[in-house]
């Protein structure tokens, strides 16, 4: 597809989102199945929702536009996830391995506040209201998780380094 | 290597993002050989001298390890650079071209932010007080230049709506 205009490059970073957050959901899943402390699963487990949240804003985006919600394949987000799967099969302690699983999130998180920093710009840019209101509302949403897991990870840090002493 | 405390977490940190860091100098010299906007070149070419003070800056994070300077390969950047590759390869007009590219490098930039938050928080967490400043410098550095990258991208995007209402 030529890319002549902004609303083409919407277009298709709309898709790569799209394919970004489906490979999120599937590697969230993954990573509440493998994090010891309960707060950071439970974190992990709402992200769930808020993802599947967030993909039924895309569709609705996508709606706005009149196309169908097809999905390009992300590969940053493919490398991201590559990056989890090598924590997973570290051998770590489960503290340290928790703090690595939070860091490997939070940098999902920023590749998708960059990704909706950029669309939101565009969409406002363009005038597509609508869109850039849904798109702004997810922005927030990502944010306010990568806040959320920084606080986490404070308190994480701590117990990993109290375990390596008493050991 | 097993990673039994922080410590091992930070120094594996620190050889992904030693290689994140050499993989984005070279995508830097092909972004800003492409960019169309003077400006955008200038700050791509701006951020290349910047990221060869950042891969100093981890090498003295290295040495104050007594570990050699060993990346790891950063499968999440070749991801997010594979990603800008794709971007050059479509049939764009300059200044949406421009757009997109900043976008992609607001990604590469907010890899570098995550990343670089982590590492400074296990610095800290483990009294490692050089290693902490080395890390905080890049990781403001990173964030006054996805500001930067911000502002030329409102500039940009009304570039590239301009020159699609002309044609």
């Amino acid at each position: 597809m030529a890319i002549e205009n902004l609303q083409d490059a919407l277009l298709e970073e709309l898709r790569d989102v799209l394919s970004a957050e489906k490979q999120t959901l599937k590697s969230l899943k993954q990573l509440a199945k493998n994090a010891s402390n309960e707060q950071l699963q439970a974190a992990f487990e709402e992200h769930m929702e808020q993802t599947e949240g967030q993909i039924q804003r895309l569709e609705k985006a996508f709606e706005a536009l009149d196309r169908k919600p097809r999905a390009k394949h992300c590969a940053a987000m493919e490398g991201l996830i590559a990056e989890s799967k090598e924590i997973l099969e570290e051998e770590a302690s489960p503290d340290v391995l928790d703090a690595m699983l939070i860091a490997a999130a939070q940098k999902v998180e920023h590749y998708e506040i960059a990704t909706y920093g950029a669309l939101c710009a565009w969409a406002k840019s363009l005038g597509l209201t609508e869109i850039a209101e849904l798109l702004h509302e997810t922005l927030e949403e990502e944010k306010a998780t990568d806040e959320k897991l920084n606080e986490l990870a404070a308190e994480i840090n701590q117990q990993a380094l109290v375990a390596a002493q008493a050991e």
